[in-house]
């Protein structure tokens, strides 16, 4: 009854891990559909986000035959319970990766991203998927120091997002009001994939540890201003 | 053992119900700070969302308990999987609030909202609100037919923001780039908060009936564009 119990868990860790790698996947491909004007590529990633949904659901599914056969307790609840908020949050994850390709889409044939832009929005991206990566290695092993690591790529995305908006409202900006529009958007879509990769990160390090991470809210919470 | 069970689960739904209240009232108040810019309200608006992180953790808390003394299956188990979802959709919705209530203490003395866009917002902010306030009674009664009214309401909502993004697109907005920006981020406040009160109420319909709600994924997804 455990070991069949234990192969089960271990099949909800390894499809949180795979569905880690999905998201890692198409905020990558939407990044790039965004800077390249890459019609086709972004509609991969929305067609990707579907098949997420789909994974997530599965997920749900086995938490909950798991709960209503086996009756957890203590640590074994705990990480049924935590992985059902892990896939929630990876699943909105894809969503904002496909919001990124549904702006690739919407300026096709041009790209959203002025020239200016094109850095802040790369190392943007970069920093996001750091985030996850490292996110998917915490599920899968674990680790602990990895997840605190996160923490720091977080505040990278954390600052350059504060610098788009400073490019956004300087006088040299001269692409007027629908790409401030775009860009705001976009600033906000992987400031929130990058925030959700942590939420992620200290979920397992709860389960493994039993305490939350903490962090000033106003550090947790930051928004624009 | 039942009756003792039914009166937790019983406890866990007030305690929802009042959560969405404390969201409902937090929005509301945020708007008025936003739009009269009151520094004073925004502070309460931003104290009562730690306040609202308290219950969510109080609700975790009482269904992981249940979950582990009672060892529910079938229906019970999935009131109690369901209620651990919506306690994070309304938390989600007051950390939202508290957004709106930032927006308006940056810009503090002034509104960040300009004249043209009061009528807007106000509208956005009263169909957001009539969305959750509708949820609280979904939640409450288990009142199917007022969850179907809602997503009418969610229908108001994203009209409302694609309303706002024209604004801010035409030719007539004189005010430039960053209160462009500010709208923007509210603009998808609001929408976000009707999107998750209409999450709580599909998964209330889904606790009642078996079924989950479905609408296209275009709809449902709605972004700008």
């Amino acid at each position: 009854m455990r070991a069949t119990f234990q192969a089960e868990l271990d099949r909800v860790r390894d499809q949180l891990v795979t569905m880690t790698g999905q998201v890692e996947l198409a905020m990558s491909r939407a990044t790039t559909a965004l800077l390249d004007a890459d019609y086709t590529l972004a509609d991969w990633v929305i067609d990707t986000d579907r098949e997420i949904d789909t994974v997530k659901t599965e997920i749900d599914d086995a938490c909950f035959q798991l709960l209503a056969r086996q009756q957890p307790v203590a640590t074994d609840l705990r990480v049924i319970v935590t992985a059902l908020s892990i896939a929630a949050d990876l699943e909105r994850m894809g969503d904002l990766g496909a919001h990124v390709a549904k702006v690739a889409k919407m300026r096709f044939p041009e790209s959203a991203v002025p020239p200016e832009l094109r850095a802040t929005v790369l190392e943007m991206a970069e920093a996001a998927q750091a985030v996850v990566a490292k996110t998917g290695s915490v599920i899968a092993g674990q680790d602990i120091e990895r997840a605190k690591e996160l923490e720091a790529d977080d505040d990278i995305v954390d600052r350059l997002h504060k610098d788009l908006f400073r490019i956004l409202i300087a006088e040299t900006w001269v692409y007027g009001v629908e790409p401030a529009i775009d860009m705001t958007l976009l600033g906000r879509y992987y400031e929130r994939f990058a925030d959700h990769g942590v939420r992620v990160a200290r979920q397992v390090v709860y389960v493994v540890t039993g305490v939350m991470p903490t962090r000033p809210p106003a550090e947790w919470n930051d928004e624009q201003g």
